[in-house]
């Protein structure tokens, strides 16, 4: 992999732990990334943060040519200065995004984008907040979003939807275009649905949080790892395909439908969920467990490759 | 990988796609399996049937040490005689279940396990159709059964359990067992699930079928078949863990699990689903589609061991 970002000019705003992927995922591929925060600390520790992800991308891809460059600024309408994509990775706060979207639209290039991280917002939601919503689109990574490719964009105007589309591509991403603006984009929306019988299936007793991300992992998640949940059915219903399942199968899947579970998180549900996980940590403290992940997820992009 | 189960008998009663992956994938780790099927025709097709399994094993595990052997038999009685573990394949029908187990029963030896593959039926259904149900336990593989390690179980007598699992982990498998009896075991509840949301997401326009796919398989599915949903929710409450995650996002997560689709499978719907995925498939039929699955599985087991 070349360094297909190079003269590639890129903003991030707000440098959590997001950011400093992103960052990260952009130097890696060759990029010149201005980074702002509003809390000078937090540019204090991006150098930090950014260690791993971009160790992790070297061992990913070593081929990878010469490093981009990271640039820190103190005002925000510097870092957006001349960047074709700015990052925007700010609170999932209204008000705050708004704010900040008013400060950078007017030093924005006229043909920039500026792609939200946001999770929980919406496009239309965010959109007021611009004079001009054709240079919003949202862009949801996955978490960690060095690692796992997906990239969910919406927005309204193509031409830029597919320019940072490009970009992200260039960095190794799969970007994912929605048709129409929905709270949690795809894969929240997917993996809340599932958790929600994941819970519903703790507090009945049917299995514990062990058993059940044993089942996931080794079973439909490996799977979903290489075919979607549609290609899944799909190969489900024989030769007939999609069609033959839902005709053959499509009553019994309605049925099953109507008798998952509903859970609420009460005390004993939070109680049981908390327990279980720590039960399935086995003594692994949170930074343990996400080197554990990163490793196994390096391993399996590079079986992919 | 040695053939560690040399010199053990396992039956296999119905010799259709599911049988023939059981067979090869017990006859690859060094057993002798005794195969009935009260079709002809699927005892004449079996050892074409194994053919790919076979290969694909062999593929994935080089290493193993001598095959194990297939022997056919005409009458069900005979062919479970000395086996320690009978692993039954037939029709997801309750009457003809029970008819078999009738059969079976009288034949089986004093702590042999007749373990039923079934996927839509639970362990309470069936054990009716035994006089000591003891000898029931369900063990639900996971498609394609030779590749996915998942077997779920449940039943009702622990020694049977565990060495059942004993069996299924010499073959390479993950045994998760259930503490209470449910439809659709663990993992077809959750793909239930994760599919509602999925085809809600094509009813409402969200996003098209191949879209959803390639968020699920570059995005959660990727992270799910390296750590399960609780687990990924555990990390993704940061240092607070599964408990920080509760206790600031539990409420919203209530909120998103109330607004999730239940959809209906129109005809509107179906359509959406079968064109969607045959574009997706974009002309490679239902063959090719599963040979290019298992190849990235076969990828992917590798990367892990």
């Amino acid at each position: 992999m070349t360094a297909d970002l190079e003269d590639t000019q890129i903003a991030i705003l707000g440098a959590g732990l997001i950011g400093a992927c992103w960052a990260a995922l952009f130097v890696h591929h060759g990029a010149t990334v201005r980074v702002w925060d509003p809390q000078r600390t937090a540019l204090d520790k991006l150098a930090e943060r950014m260690t791993r992800p971009l160790a992790q991308l070297k061992e990913l891809e070593p081929e990878s040519a010469s490093q981009g460059k990271v640039v820190y600024h103190d005002m925000v309408e510097e870092a957006v200065e001349g960047a074709v994509l700015i990052q925007e990775n700010g609170p999932e706060n209204l008000d705050l995004k708004h704010a900040l979207y008013t400060r950078v639209e007017p030093m924005m290039a006229p043909d920039a984008i500026l792609a939200s991280s946001t999770s929980a917002l919406t496009w239309s939601e965010l959109a007021s907040g611009f004079s001009d919503p054709d240079r919003l689109i949202t862009a949801h990574p996955f978490n960690p979003p060095h690692l796992v490719p997906l990239v969910e964009t919406f927005g309204h105007d193509a031409d830029r939807l597919n320019r940072a589309e490009a970009i992200y591509r260039a960095a190794g991403r799969v970007p994912v275009r929605m048709n129409k603006d929905a709270t949690g984009h795809i894969a929240n929306r997917l993996s809340s649905a599932l958790w929600r019988e994941a819970v519903h299936m703790v507090a009945e007793g049917i299995a514990d949080v062990a058993a059940i991300d044993a089942a996931l992992v080794n079973g439909p998640g490996l799977r979903w790892s290489v075919i979607g949940a549609h290609m899944a059915y799909h190969l489900g219903g024989g030769e007939g395909g999609m069609a033959g399942y839902l005709s053959h199968l499509g009553p019994s899947q309605e049925r099953r439908w109507a008798s998952l579970g509903v859970p609420s998180l009460t005390q004993d549900v939070c109680t049981a969920l908390v327990d279980g996980v720590a039960a399935e940590a086995a003594g692994r403290d949170i930074a343990t467990l996400e080197q554990q992940r990163d490793t196994a997820l390096i391993a399996l992009l590079k079986a992919r490759q």
